[in-house]
């Protein structure tokens, strides 16, 4: 499949849609609490065979968070991590923050945490010996796709950060080899609004450009 | 703009293209070496302020690679790394490792590297005091998005993290409260193969499914 700019194997108006894809994506913290279809959900996990991973070796470990006792576990650990934010702040700050929703652990239908497994012997190390890194970047990679895929099924996902990840890992019997990546939320989203929650709520403003510097 | 099941935003024609560039996507080495039109490159990187970040804090600082001394020590550092990664294979999969070409940046023609502001007050911490990682991935999750729109255009980007961090930091004089998350080749590439490079040359072969676990 030879490329270049003449005959491009995508075209135009799909590059269009990308873009508009990307453009409306949002993290979703206010989800409807019916079903998600499984075969939809399965199709869309399907994604992750398609992500990029160094040398190889696709070291994200999905674990679906389904039963009451574990999905209880995850949201008290992140109502207390939330309070200890809280804490954090003072006067008008506190006051929004306060207000703003930060998970959707309560009505998203689909809840799943994605670890890293830092000792896979899959891909013999390669690309992750200075940077072992990698391999929790390889996960983001994998979600970040999955995300765009949900997208443009109509699906939202939230990101819950806002965690104790060695609790976690305690509550729900983790490996130990196994890090933390994403706790998320997924689900049909209430409504997709063009500007972030965040945003919306004065917490923060996004740049319109990128900036860089040159070396 | 009120969504569901039933009045999908993106078409199933999008979605299997979607499907189609996931799959399609690869990461490049073997690149031509003939310019990136800096008008296209420019609208790519415009995707870095589409990507989601924890609190919006938008930490990625990207840094253009241009000038030879600059190239030239990223160049030395690669096989630098890479000659001591060699070193710690035996037997066949020493052999397999060196005939791998691992990085593209003798030829790409456009060179980035991205940074993490991990002290960046935008955002005012929310989402990162428990994982304060969460900077680092927002910055990958801005890279796949941008790897995507490329990939979208027929242009290659392989990630290089056969690096000595340390090294990349002094050699460039990055400020110190930056961390290294990426070096990023980019140009046309020789082609695009359907299977991975490692995949073919027998370094490591790719699960077809996602396998996940359930609590």
């Amino acid at each position: 499949m030879q490329q270049g700019q003449a005959n491009p194997e995508f075209g135009s108006e799909f590059r269009e849609q990308l873009d508009l894809l990307l453009a409306r994506r949002r993290d979703v913290r206010r989800f409807r609490t019916d079903p998600v279809d499984e075969e939809l959900l399965q199709s869309c996990l399907s994604s992750f065979a398609k992500a990029p991973s160094v040398g190889l070796s696709e070291p994200w470990r999905v674990v679906r968070i389904s039963s009451d006792a574990a999905k209880n576990a995850a949201l008290m650990n992140f109502q207390s991590a939330n309070n200890d934010a809280l804490n954090g702040y003072s006067g008008e700050k506190a006051k929004t923050y306060a207000g703003l929703k930060l998970s959707g652990m309560q009505d998203a239908p689909v809840q799943i945490a994605v670890f890293c497994d830092e000792e896979t012997e899959k891909g013999a190390g390669l690309g992750a010996g200075t940077m072992p890194e990698m391999r929790r970047y390889s996960c983001v990679s994998a979600i970040m796709q999955f995300w765009l895929v949900l997208r443009a099924h109509g699906l939202g996902l939230g990101w819950v950060s806002i965690l104790d990840p060695d609790k976690m890992h305690a509550d729900l019997n983790i490996p130990s080899s196994w890090s933390l990546v994403a706790y998320l939320c997924i689900g049909w989203p209430e409504d997709f609004t063009d500007t972030p929650e965040l945003e919306l709520a004065g917490w923060e403003t996004r740049a319109e450009t990128l900036e860089y510097e040159e070396r």
